[in-house]
């Protein structure tokens, strides 16, 4: 057994500090939506790296933007990455740190001299937060074809954008097919983005599945009525329906078990008043679990109990599906790789699962596909405060290199 | 016995629409809030209805207005009134009601020729509602010594503007000093703003107390995660315990019966996004009862819970007071005299609570007062559909007409 590859540790973080100036904000934190000025800042930035290591650069329709080492073969590539948009506010790590790690990989391939049989291509997909445009991870699912380059051209940003405006403002509008790229298998880097690496102190997660995810808004609809005057037996309180709901979706998180989860994260009443029993509540349900029959176990008991109430409380409810993310297994193959690698380097790792959204996700569809996670500090992203320390990015980074370099010959 | 007075119910209606077009809004209802130039415009309006009759004008240094018809003797008057500032999207009665109805009253008076051994006095509050100032009652507080003139001026509206200022801009800043006129009783008339005379098809209500209210804002502080990494056993859900607590208040009123109310009428999550754990949920609490023993036990059970919710959730919970309003007891001597007004004209009624604050409840710290209620249809109020059948609005006040010449002789 060859003594395991290592990546540049000062120069990975050399690079995602650099990263981090293009929309950095006061404060801390950064916000590079998906083609904004920033974004493409970001952009132009990474393609400028790709050049300087020799990869060939290819952005496709939808502005994924791929660099090619060229292998000793023309064999289907290894491809690995992530995403360099981010939300609002973000952490500097959140796609960046895949798509870095990558780079970085290919850089001490190269600066090593070592060549692999099959190409390797590093990937970074559009729009993977779905900030500014909706769907997210709508980059990968043009990839693999389930949405098209005219349905994403079409989409609207919240602020009234048209994403095929903007690709071509910023001038990421390539002409390659999305798809074009076959690869053997894909692999994504990234922070936990949740507490139990960090808690657990493990420094390897390789994750095996991706949560299936369901949206739902659910409206309730009462009477607005005087706080003071109305007898509580002819109210139709909206709100107190509203918090009932809410309050049930821990009992079906807890009933169903395993890695069940449930979360009101958004909530409104209406007209919002002190004195004045809502007529209205809207509010926001994010159901999610790896195994399918529960994730739909847990829609139904959700609708059921809100039967329940709409009898006992004298109130209406529409609940409307927002979204719907079927739950994806990861390739034996791709894991299997993932875990020989963290083996070869001597770091521990635990089998786990992706309790959010990723590109891999959608690449799995049709492509083998794995993840690797790093401890995220206390669980927290999508926030300034997202950290993890340099020696657990540099370990993660090691163990996507052997793993590819495994996987490319 | 003589036979009861009636007053003239198409002057009364005529007189409430004209004040129901000042200030109107398009697709019905209307907006009059204090000092505003549809507020100075509605003053105006009954200034002039109060000369017009001959009644002795005077204006307080915060803007309560007064109209005295003379009686046989200088002895203490009777007032009866209520006030003409409105909420925003108001309805045309509440306080208008028993505004126009007392002006009503002394012109059948008049028009009948008929003396009372005491003067009479029609009187207006300022600002009510405390919808543009904050306390609402304001003019009756300050007229009862609860609020001096000098804090009253200082109060800064919603807007940003200033009481003193905005009371001088629309010229109503009189000269008489606030209590100078003290009646040997007050009554008002007004309309329920609840569902019971409507429902039980009781045409009077003789109220008897005004409830308590205890207004709180309840602050829950937990931690921002997200919503499909975090293990529900590690989260600390701000939403999810308000939404607990919310559910409780229910349980408060259902334990303690009477007339204990308890509602959440506003409610906001933070960051309040659809896969994020709420860190923060704020919400507000209305608790009334007219027994005050009672008023207290809700809020002592509400706090309670909160520190079981503390432990059980992981969040801590700030309970701040907005407001407390002890329990008014009304007047028998007042009270009498509406009950047997009523009897007089033979309508039925019914000793009822007040639900929603009023200024007779100020103006029973130091002079002997009651209420009279009608029906209010499906007891819907503050609102453009807020509405009373002109038969009804008549009885009221043909009920508030006998009970006024009775306590003046």
């Amino acid at each position: 057994m060859t003594s395991p590859l290592k990546i540049n540790q000062p120069r990975l973080i050399a690079r995602l500090d650099e990263l981090a100036r293009v929309g950095a904000l006061d404060g801390g934190g950064v916000t590079r939506l998906t083609f904004t000025d920033a974004d493409k800042e970001g952009r132009d930035l990474l393609v400028r790296w790709m050049r300087e290591l020799g990869l060939a650069v290819q952005i496709d329709r939808v502005g994924n933007i791929f660099g090619t080492r060229i292998g000793e073969t023309d064999d289907a590539p290894v491809m690995f990455g992530s995403h360099i948009d981010t939300v609002k506010s973000a952490g500097t790590l959140d796609g960046c740190y895949g798509v870095l790690a990558a780079l970085e990989c290919v850089h001490t391939l190269t600066e090593q001299n070592i060549q692999t049989r099959r190409p390797l291509v590093v990937a970074a997909f559009t729009n993977e937060e779905g900030v500014r445009f909706t769907p997210g991870m709508l980059g990968s699912a043009v990839y693999i074809g389930e949405l098209s380059v005219e349905q994403a051209w079409d989409l609207r940003g919240f602020d009234g954008t048209r994403f095929g405006g903007e690709i071509q403002r910023v001038g990421y509008d390539g002409t390659m097919e999305p798809g074009a790229i076959e690869p053997c298998a894909y692999l994504e880097l990234h922070i936990e983005q949740g507490p139990l690496l960090d808690l657990n102190r493990v420094p390897i997660g390789a994750v095996d599945a991706v949560v299936g995810i369901t949206w739902l808004e659910i409206t309730v609809n009462g009477a607005a009525n005087h706080a003071g005057t109305t007898p509580m037996d002819m109210r139709r309180d909206a709100g107190l329906a509203a918090a009932k709901i809410v309050t049930y979706l821990r009992e079906i998180a807890t009933t169903l078990g395993g890695n069940q989860r449930a979360t009101c994260g958004m909530i409104q009443f209406l007209p919002n008043a002190i004195n004045v029993i809502p007529s209205k509540a809207i509010f926001t349900v994010d159901l999610r679990n790896s195994d399918n029959d529960a994730l739909q176990k847990a829609e139904a008991m959700l609708v059921e109990f809100v039967k329940k109430i709409e009898t006992e409380d004298g109130v209406s409810v529409e609940v409307r599906a927002l979204e719907h993310v079927l739950p994806v297994q990861f390739h034996p193959m791709a894991i299997q790789a993932v875990e020989e690698s963290a083996q070869k380097l001597g770091l521990q790792f635990q089998r786990m699962v992706s309790g959010a959204g990723h590109d891999a996700q959608l690449m799995a569809h049709k492509f083998p596909s794995a993840m690797i996670f790093v401890p995220s500090r206390e669980g927290i992203s999508h926030s300034p405060k997202e950290y993890t320390p340099p020696e657990d990015l540099a370990r993660g980074a090691d163990v996507l290199l052997n793993a590819i370099v495994d996987l490319a010959n």
